[in-house]
């Protein structure tokens, strides 16, 4: 494969003379399959007569042809594109994320799709995609049809085939699609079509999943054999985090079989729930899977490929204990986006790029455990009018930390690079904000 | 004037057929002048017969014709419309403003008109315009050129013409434009061109204005005139905030000289700047002012019309001190829309909302004094890329509080109008956020 760019000669600028620049790509694999496996490692070298980009796997190459545009657009006018690069370059984690959520308010399609141009900018590969949720549930079911009846309108729901849009355009990016489908907690918006899934609480209204409700485990089986045929990605979701424990107590059925059981702490009603949903995944369904860290945390029995996603802060207690166990962590709880630090001298995205996934006590095979990280956009304030400014340019500085070397650290070295880089995507009509007071982009109309 | 609205009838809303609904306008005085003594109050009366709005200004009959917009916005599909409806209205508080900074980052003409049809949409009449500060001057003066060297590119400067297609806009949608060149602090862009104006510190940085420049007056002289000449509004703001001694103590001639005056103390040297700034204004200038209220506690004497700008947080202390002393004051600091509250289920404008400019301990006559608010919208985090959803609608709350009565205080009923109002104008294409989770405004593709 080979491209050939225009290139403007540096001495020929003012006339607009233009040579092509020859690109040679190569890659070494036919195999285009996109996991967490996936090798993105390439080899770039630019010389004079033109630059030369190998990598196993054409999602290597796409990491490659990035850091190639970024390098033109720095050097284009300069004559620094006439010196040597050789740059030999692979992601320091596998799971490079951002969550969105589609429940607290509705995203259009058109609005993921442009955010997973920014993605691919800046070399992220997972887009967790947090669905449902309490507040709605915009996801058409052909398994149970009345769960987009919790959707907020007919109109703010996601067909098949929109669904199907998000996951090749993010395929095409190197992008894998993750749906998270959070349960027993955050599931009042399931009630709307099938209000038997959840809990009835004392003063008449809805709580978590009921577990009692044996109809709900194969009603999950069929619904998560849906998303995992809608989603080709090795690994789903599960959520499990922040399970209200008020409505399960006020209710007589459960508060009586909860004494037949011997048990107080509903937290092992809530194991009851989640243990037998992971072993249908795993045993069923024969599909991998990640839990938010309150599952691990409630000495649930995991497979041994699951992965603990830990969100509570930077929780390296819980980063440690999950990896002293053996099991997988990605990262989220240093990269809350919805958290947002307003000082006036202030770019609070310097505080993710302080933070480094591996920052807890550990030995090295625990440190190897931690796949990865992920900025987390929770919803709540953030819609369409909103979103690209409150997510970007900030997962750039997560974007970085994740990729590059441990010891990439130096925030000044990086200022520069990222207010270069956000002036570009500025350029491209992308509402990327600025990193602080008295940057400035050269753009007319912008600064 | 009268005119017709094609209104849709609830009952033939299938077949789209319309009737001719007419609305009378009259407007009493033949007076044009905008300023803050305009009378904004307006009557407005509906029947099925038609809506008759009086005004004593063209501008009142704007606000009525605003108020009328969102009645018909919210009543011409439903049976409503036939009822009758008899307004009597006028703003609570004559000043109602925004701040804008388009210093920290340049703002383009094309986003500040937009804002203005925000403004225009919630009655407020004063766009605050702080113009320039320490980094960037982006305001094309004839008076003293070099001083726009101080912006950021020769392409982010607001050229005469600009700056006169705002006023023509603002105005003709009821709003003051009310410029800030704020001196003595806050000024280093003006050093780029006119670096003798700045103190210099002993490490060879600059700082504030350099009091003991004497040519600095004649300078101020000339330069505030061309903005009084500009901007056509009864009052200018002159600034007069945050003023960092660090320089002023380290500069020798500066030393010398307040040694020479027996001061210790170098808020006398800021206030020995400041009065002959104020009074080259009212005296020579003949014009009317704002100053922040450093100005005021530092017992500056002021014009008997000055108004004190209260900006530090609810700082009923000073806005007390302030009318005790007969001085008329608006309120900024229960505004500030730079601070950002994004906890999960809180939308952060019902602090604003909930925040009364007559907030303060102090007789009737005092509280007479305070003649407005405004909502702060300082540019360290904001550009183009973010500036109407950071603004928009939490500046809504501000809106109400000032124009409407007292008592008006239901933050639920308040809550339904404003999601509503919200949701028409996303409709019309402003990027205006959502109130909270679980919001969403019922168009395709928004939420």
């Amino acid at each position: 494969m080979e491209m050939r760019l225009i290139k403007s000669r540096s001495n020929s600028k003012a006339t607009g003379a233009a040579m092509l620049y020859p690109v040679s790509v190569t890659v070494s694999s036919a195999d285009t399959s996109l996991s967490f496996d996936t090798d993105e490692s390439y080899t770039l070298s630019t010389s004079k007569e033109g630059a030369k980009l190998e990598a196993t796997s054409v999602f290597g190459a796409l990491r490659g042809i990035e850091t190639f545009r970024q390098l033109v657009k720095r050097h284009l006018f300069s004559v620094d594109v006439n010196c040597s690069v050789s740059i030999s370059d692979s992601p320091r984690f596998a799971v490079r994320g951002l969550l969105i959520d589609t429940a607290r308010h509705f995203l259009p399609i058109s609005l993921i799709l442009e955010n997973l141009d920014l993605m691919e900018m800046n070399k992220l590969n997972v887009l967790h995609w947090h669905v449902v949720d309490d507040q709605s549930f915009p996801f058409e079911s052909d398994f149970a049809e009345h769960l987009s009846e919790g959707a907020f309108s007919p109109s703010l729901r996601f067909s098949k085939e929109n669904v199907k849009k998000v996951i090749d355009e993010a395929y095409v990016r190197g992008i894998i699609v993750m749906p998270e489908f959070d349960t027993p907690g955050h599931t009042l918006s399931w009630g709307k079509g099938y209000p038997s899934l959840l809990t009835s609480c004392s003063d008449g209204s809805f709580g978590p999943f009921n577990p009692l409700n044996e109809d709900l485990y194969p009603f999950m089986q069929g619904f998560l054999q849906e998303v995992v045929d809608t989603f080709p990605t090795s690994y789903i979701h599960l959520g499990g985090d922040e399970v209200s424990f008020d409505c399960w107590e006020s209710n007589d059925n459960i508060t009586a079989w909860m004494k037949q059981q011997g048990w107080t702490n509903y937290a092992k009603l809530e194991g009851y729930y989640v243990q037998k949903i992971v072993d249908i995944v795993e045993k069923t369904l024969k599909h991998k899977y990640l839990v938010w860290q309150e599952v691990f945390n409630n000495n649930i029995t995991l497979s041994s490929d699951a992965v603990v996603d830990v969100w509570k802060g930077t929780d390296w207690a819980t980063l440690s204990a999950v990896t002293e166990k053996g099991y997988k962590a990605v990262f989220s709880g240093g990269y809350y986006l919805d958290h947002l630090n307003t000082s006036p001298d202030f770019f609070d995205g310097w505080e993710f790029y302080a933070t480094d996934p591996q920052g807890f006590n550990g030995t090295q095979a625990q440190k190897d455990l931690v796949i990865g990280g992920k900025a987390a956009m929770w919803g709540e304030h953030v819609d369409v009018t909103n979103f690209i400014p409150r997510v970007w340019p900030r997962t750039s500085c997560v974007g970085e930390r994740l990729w590059s070397a441990a010891d990439v650290t130096d925030q000044a070295d990086a200022e520069v690079r990222l207010h270069e880089f956000r002036c570009g995507q500025v350029a491209m009509g992308f509402n990327v904000e600025p990193l602080g007071p008295g940057s400035f982009c050269d753009i007319a109309g912008y600064a």
